[in-house]
């Protein structure tokens, strides 16, 4: 079940002058099940995205890539239940012709469309149930349904993930809203499964690759479920412009500011998949610090966060906390000095001097382990970076729902 | 249960001339349990290793480290139940004092004794059961005592392994046997959990590294449970010279013949860890070939087997085998175009031209799924190098042991 996580509120969940959603079934997994999204944005929105690194990319993000680098993007349509990845030429053919349809019902061009898919991989997408089932999306357009398109794109996950912001830039109200989906599959690498974040505010074109790409790194790039990075990830920032503050053109303190809400809600979301990783019975934090650089203390989380031994340990609350030593250890650190290194469990300092801590009582981390939310630190003692990975165990129900996906 | 795996029948075995075993009960973690290991060589005998290359390597790794470098090994050491890993100076302590005992039971020097640690991390190692067993391991010593040893080495183990061949040098027979131990915290990064394979060829000194180098990377490290690089990984090679036959002085063809019949021995003590892989209920055998260059072919088989997600739909015979072409995706090879590679199942071709092959059936798929032991076969189509992998799938009880391994 998820950890400390429930649905938001749809009322929780503001709208984004300039963005409306719809959703519809087409039924491409189940009958009646919402399956289909279709955002439209309104003129003069500006799009930015970072989209995964697997060689083997999704038909919907190599058109996603194309897309934006011609811009005026004014509509994103979004199908779960089948990734549209593994699926060679007719792939590609098959986002280009859901483009299209979706272009023809708003009346705009085909290369303003960005398509997403999310679901299994090497499997055709089954564009005879999308294209009919989109008049309905696109007659279901609305601004208030954020939390529906939240459920419509979710496919292991139990629980819609989306986080709403508001500041104020220049004495306007700003508003920032997002939705993200996944629970499996997930090692993010410079973006994660499917996620969009929204504002209304204005930002300057050539801002927005930065900015989502520093907030990814904030946020989606610090989460693993499985330490399987996906074809389709995908995180897509939109700013419509439409809260008459003023643009940012430059990294000011208003980019600081709206920088800062972003990653707010995108933190949020990314945990969120942690918290509703499949199995998840724990969430975990694996904090970093004292290290040379950034790159180090995330390469030394994320061997923790990844270990299968240290995640089944902490499925069993059992403090067998070597295998976090061992994780460091093999993380490909190559002049790391073991001995002045520290690893805390909670509060609960666990080794030191290249050994078991001195005053270290296996009662004091069994009560830690016990909880549902735990973080590991480790001070590497060489530097001032520090970075931060989100992950949960690992769990019977996590082999279980993998071996059973297809059924 | 292990995959097409039985205990070695104790005769198989074969003796090696000048070496002799014995085993004893210390009461490490279990009362009865055969937990102590003793092997004695004859002098003269020659020895290598290659060990773990994780930064918290453990104390009786750095210890043999030390010890090897000084050469003329006489003894080693065993024991099961702890690792002495994360154990700082008083581990480095309590290693050096196991080999003090060692070496007066045999009149040797403490530094003519390598000592070995297999077990839990971060616990004290308890030479106050070692110590007191010592006696009753060196009155054991013989030597048809190989398949205790296997047996006695083990920790989650479910079998013992062990395998002996022989062959002709130069008119005489050599024999070469071998034993290891390991089933989970399996991804060797330079050599395996504990591999121990003797000799009683003659070979130069200044060929045993180069030897035991070349052997480790056709089987120890071409094996993978749960990609977690233990802190104790050692192989040691062991040549007592005893077979009579001519010293191999240099790379020619006996020094071929012997390494294929070394690497048959290790390459059997590898799968073995595979096939009783933690929770193993299939053997893999994943084969990357028509790569620019090994490495990169190892980084894609390794990128599948390690891989959560492709290891539960194994364990549930279904063919996802989109979760293939995710890992070979993400594996890290920048260039590789997935247009040109195809991936096969068995007989079956999955995927070709960047999607699944035009003949695919997903009924031939299933019913290679249903087979104990499973072939993937990659071919990259950019060269000529290969590379293969074993593995296992991840079941249930991968968890389970996991989650209990301390209780």
């Amino acid at each position: 079940m998820p950890v400390n996580l429930a649905a938001p509120d749809p009322a929780s969940l503001l709208p984004v002058p300039g963005v409306r959603l719809g959703v519809a079934s087409a039924g491409i997994k189940k009958p009646g099940r919402r399956d289909l999204t279709l955002i439209e944005l309104a003129p003069g929105s500006r799009v930015a995205g970072v989209f995964t690194q697997n060689r083997f990319c999704a038909a919907p993000v190599a058109v996603c890539r194309e897309h934006l680098a011609r811009g005026d993007i004014r509509a994103l349509v979004i199908n779960t239940g089948n990734a549209n990845a593994g699926t060679g030429e007719e792939g590609l053919g098959r986002a280009r012709q859901t483009c299209s349809a979706v272009a023809r019902l708003f009346a705009i061009d085909a290369a303003q469309v960005l398509p997403f898919s999310t679901g299994v991989i090497l499997e055709p997408l089954p564009i005879d149930k999308i294209l009919p089932a989109l008049p309905a999306a696109h007659a279901d357009l609305a601004a208030e349904r954020w939390s529906d398109a939240a459920a419509a794109i979710m496919t292991t996950d139990i629980v819609a993930k989306g986080a709403s912001r508001q500041l104020r830039i220049a004495g306007k109200t700003v508003t920032v809203t997002g939705i993200a989906k996944g629970s499996g599959m997930i090692h993010p690498n410079m973006a994660t499964m499917l996620g969009f974040v929204a504002t209304d505010a204005a930002i300057a074109p050539a801002l927005m690759q930065r900015m989502v790409s520093e907030v990814a790194d904030l946020s989606f790039n610090c989460v693993t479920v499985d330490g399987d990075t996906s074809t389709n990830d995908s995180f897509v920032l939109i700013a419509t412009g439409q809260a008459a503050s003023p643009e940012i053109a430059d990294a000011g303190p208003d980019y600081s500011a709206l920088k800062a809400a972003l990653a707010e809600v995108a933190i949020e979301l990314a945990q969120a998949m942690a918290r509703d990783g499949e199995g998840a019975t724990k969430f975990m934090t694996i904090a970093v610090e004292g290290g040379r650089d950034r790159a180090e203390c995330k390469q030394i989380a994320y061997a923790i966060a990844r270990s299968p031994l240290v995640k089944t340990a902490f499925f069993a609350s059992d403090p067998n906390l070597g295998r976090i030593l061992a994780a460091i250890g093999y993380a490909g650190v190559q002049d790391l000095d073991v001995n002045a290194l520290k690893v805390w469990l909670g509060d609960v300092l666990v080794a030191e001097a290249g050994g078991r801590a001195a005053g270290y009582s296996e009662a004091a981390a069994a009560a830690v382990m016990k909880e549902a939310e735990i973080t590991v630190r480790v001070s590497l003692d060489r530097g001032d970076a520090r970075a931060t990975v989100w992950t949960c165990d690992f769990s019977y129900d996590y082999v279980k729902i993998n071996a059973e996906y297809r059924t």
